[in-house]
């Protein structure tokens, strides 16, 4: 330490707000060169490769090929598949000294679905798993965080190639188990969720998630079991269709001035009535329009759900994509008089072929209170199946916590995580783009499909600090931390060379070592020991005249004395060897 | 190979010209994806990055430290160095979202001086040697010859900071002998050249070159030593100073029409003079004009030189540096009525307070036929010493094949050279830029001197690629080698089964082995095993009934017949372990 570049900080970088910021940043793993833009110091560095390591391990066992294409690209292959546009701001774009129109890379599709096809051309040549592990850029509009959200980060980005879907399916497993096995090696505490709706076919999407307070993305979890998902992605358990027989008939009641769901079931509660009403027996039905890709039209729908739930914008545009969504505005409603706001009901709605779709517990045989298509007018015990019967049903309403887990196990609270992994099973919109074939046994040519998966490397640091820290400073796990031990000598008499000496045993050894022989206060070297986080630390200090030195365990924080014939042993032993 | 992401190509690439390039992109190891922009496959990546560990064991060893910066840099501390400005359109420049500016980093001499600033304070931190191995870019005016001259590229670039001039010259020395120790680990054929006039200091800056008739740089070399040269850099020797007693008198002839040398050549000769004349015999003098940095005021300069010699303009612009030159024009002729032109002279120069500066070969004691400052006249004899005492010597004539080499041992020839390496004493031009002071032992701040040392690892593959192949392929070092060895097998009776079983044993002997099990002809097989250019061969054929099989040496082309039960031995022993 005497001669590594490195100094640590007293203080919190000002913009800092995360614990993987600070800490990375006072103990000198990265620094700042530009808005979202980091250094890796020579600590950082070797944390960094650790984890890229780990990575490249797991892909090369799932029979991933390591390749590396350029950050510069050039525009016409993200304009043949449109990403030149779609990727607004984010995408940094600039132009050679010739006018020519570049980008740097967020992520390669594009040229790894040209590569494959410079190269293959045969159903026998497939399937094929490509990775890169580079720098990736992305203009964020709020780079925050430090390294957990930058603009140049590090990225391991693969690629699989299939000639069916059935490949495509046993592909996508592959990488995620080789990702389980890496989050795993990592130490990470991570969720998996679909990160779509699933009306595109099952898992087509998961997202990886660090759990973490300070994280962007929100997620539901069950406390029972080991259910999460995007909020998106939920699945609303529907009740069973229950007998229409026996029920009371529908009736309209006169309810003045209840055009919001508490003034309705205020009123009914006056309303001397045989039973008292809640939120949940209110059946509210919401209009928005939508416009099909392609179409110019836009078209009415009607969303019926329990009136103590509102919709979800994120789940309704989930499960309509790629259809386009939109609120009403007073013209619509001023086109469709049959539309009585704060009493429209299903029976107009259905009358005039709106489409109407309805939450999963709205099933038959479920009877509710909703608008009677007249203002002041609500009509009670519309009995779903019998009254009315929907086009479907549409799963949008907001989830909350303690709602029944879909699995059955506990109730769903939310929860934060980072998004660490991403796998994707993008089908064949890229080979479409570029008419990737392969020709088939029978001399036909397939489109190939296509699977694309990604881990944040840098990010994935930050999130292993972000769990794993205490006040003190960064504790690493031993896969990725930059030594497995620090040795610490302090004093005058011999210690810092006695520390130097059992440094170069241990690295004799085959552990990786970090030795304080600095000239600098006890105080100070323990301090630094904490923040950098090394997992295992031997003091050699005042005990060194009676024969002792210290191990310690900078998880636990459990303290050994240990004779100082024995400390090599021991510390191995501590390293798990 | 089976499963590989390889595809070797039959034809050379249209717009391949050198051997590097046909054969990297024949043999499947980088391809185009813009112009100057390579993608790395499968065993390409694999060479790189056995370059670079090469690069990376040799940097630390002499202390270096390695980082990693970011590629995308903010404009404001190359303004304040002027590289934003200077490297013209060489550079990548580009906007956020924000509008604010960007580079793409060509070189980090910045962003480093800034990193040492942002740590370090006292004398006690340094030295410090900091490096990174990295993508560069640089937008060249013509990138060829595939990754020889990429646009974007990989590096290795380092950076010395030394608190006085003897710590910057032993972090150089250090860097070149590590230098020294990379480069022969590749097995590359180069040598060192001063890439400067010295006039800065001894060997400020040195190349390193790889010898190869496709090289961009011009060199000259000794026929019968070591020595090597930008000719930028060759020192003239001057003959020893004469005595100019006994010499005869200087006379004034007339000599009409011989404003050039081979005219008054001739017209001498044919004077019937005492002796005769060749070129070497005259003294030209060159007029230029020159203006020091900051100054607005060009002066004239007038050199003198051997008539058989032209000014070589690139050694003028070197020996001047950074005092700008320019060539007259008719209007500096008109203002200085004393330029006779064709018929200058020593003495209207020194006369008119022209600085005038002579070829070494103009020593004291040498006599010349030269210009009388008079249309259709000349002087003969005019001795140096005697008749005229030049401000000094300048040496800018053109180095001819021939010469005598500086060392005094051979004659120097011209050859070509690819740069692969570039050391340099960078002084304080950065961190007087940046203020980067060091507090010393007396309390006062020094300001901390640098060194920048490049290696170009791409460039690297390519030009062990230019010096190490045959019109059959690629013939790879064994150090950087995609494998150790390649175990061919052909045929159906077994031999590819038993190719994976002896490339498993051999694996099992740590030894990197590729094995050829695809379903393809022999010759196929063979040809691609000669254009891949791993070291060590395996066949495994038609031999293997009667208990052979083949070990080939890809270099020497040498074959040998080995019992099957003894290939895994000798296959070990072939590749030195």
């Amino acid at each position: 330490m005497s001669n590594l570049f490195l100094r640590t900080l007293r203080e919190d970088p000002a913009d800092a707000e995360v614990p993987s910021h600070k800490l990375l940043v006072r103990a000198g793993y990265v620094r700042r060169a530009a808005p979202g833009i980091y250094t890796w110091l020579p600590l950082g560095k070797i944390v960094l490769e650790n984890v890229a390591r780990v990575v490249r391990e797991e892909m090369n066992a799932i029979g991933g090929q390591e390749v590396l294409l350029p950050a510069l690209l050039p525009k016409e292959f993200y304009e043949t598949t449109g990403r030149w546009e779609e990727y607004g701001d984010t995408l940094f774009r600039l132009k050679d000294r010739k006018g020519a129109d570049y980008l740097l890379g967020p992520t390669h599709e594009e040229l790894f679905t040209l590569l494959v096809k410079g190269e293959y051309s045969s159903y026998k040549d497939f399937p094929v798993v490509l990775y890169q592990i580079q720098e990736k850029f992305r203009d964020e509009a709020r780079p925050r965080a430090g390294v957990l959200r930058g603009r140049e980060f590090h990225m391991k980005d693969s690629y699989s190639f299939d000639t069916d879907d059935e490949g495509l399916q046993q592909s996508y497993d592959q990488h995620r188990a080789a990702y389980i096995r890496i989050f795993d090696r990592l130490g990470l505490d991570y969720v998996i969720v679909s990160a779509t709706s699933g009306a595109m076919g099952g898992s087509a999407s998961e997202e990886f998630l660090a759990v973490a307070p300070t994280g962007e993305d929100t997620f539901v979890r069950s406390t029972e079991s080991d259910y999460a998902a995007n909020v998106e992605a939920v699945r609303t358990p529907a009740p069973a269709e229950g007998s229409v027989e026996g029920l009371p008939e529908a009736r309209v009641h006169h309810t003045p001035g209840t055009a919001t769901i508490q003034t309705l079931v205020d009123f009914l509660n006056g309303a001397g009535l045989d039973r008292d009403f809640t939120e949940a027996d209110t059946l509210k039905n919401v209009l928005v329009k939508t416009r099909a890709p392609g179409s110019k039209e836009w078209e009415l729908l009607g969303i019926g759900l329990p009136g103590d739930r509102e919709v979800d914008l994120k789940r309704l545009e989930a499960a309509l994509e790629p259809t386009e969504v939109a609120l009403l505005d007073d013209a619509d409603f001023a086109a469709n008089t049959f539309l009585a706001k704060g009493y429209i009901g299903p029976r107009a709605l259905l009358d005039n072929k709106v489409r109407y779709l309805v939450d999963p517990r709205v099933a038959t045989g479920t009877s509710w209170v909703t608008g009677a298509d007249r203002t002041d007018h609500h009509v009670l015990d519309l009995v779903a199946g019998r009254d009315f019967t929907p086009d479907g049903t549409i799963d949008v309403a907001e989830v909350r916590d303690g709602d029944a887990s879909p699995d059955g196990r506990g109730t769903l609270y939310t929860a934060r995580g980072i998004e660490i992994g991403h796998i994707f099973q993008l089908g064949r919109k890229y080979t479409d783009a570029f008419k990737l074939d392969a020709l088939g046994p029978d001399g036909k040519p397939r489109r190939v499909t296509m699977g694309s998966y990604g881990i944040g490397v840098s990010r994935a640091v930050a999130s292993v600090v972000e769990q794993s820290h205490d006040d003190k400073g960064i504790v690493w796990p031993r896969e990725i931390a930059p030594a497995d031990v620090h040795v610490v000598g302090t004093g005058k008499g011999g210690e810092v060379e006695e520390a130097l000496r059992i440094g170069g045993e241990l690295e004799a050894r085959g552990l990786r070592v970090l030795v304080d022989d600095r000239k600098a206060a006890p105080g100070v070297k323990f301090n630094d020991a904490e923040l950098l986080g090394i997992p295992t630390v031997v003091i050699v200090g005042r005990g060194l005249k009676d024969g002792l030195v210290e191990l310690r365990d900078r998880r636990t924080g459990e303290r050994t004395d240990v004779p100082v014939g024995e400390i090599v042993e021991s510390t191995v032993a501590a390293c798990g060897g």
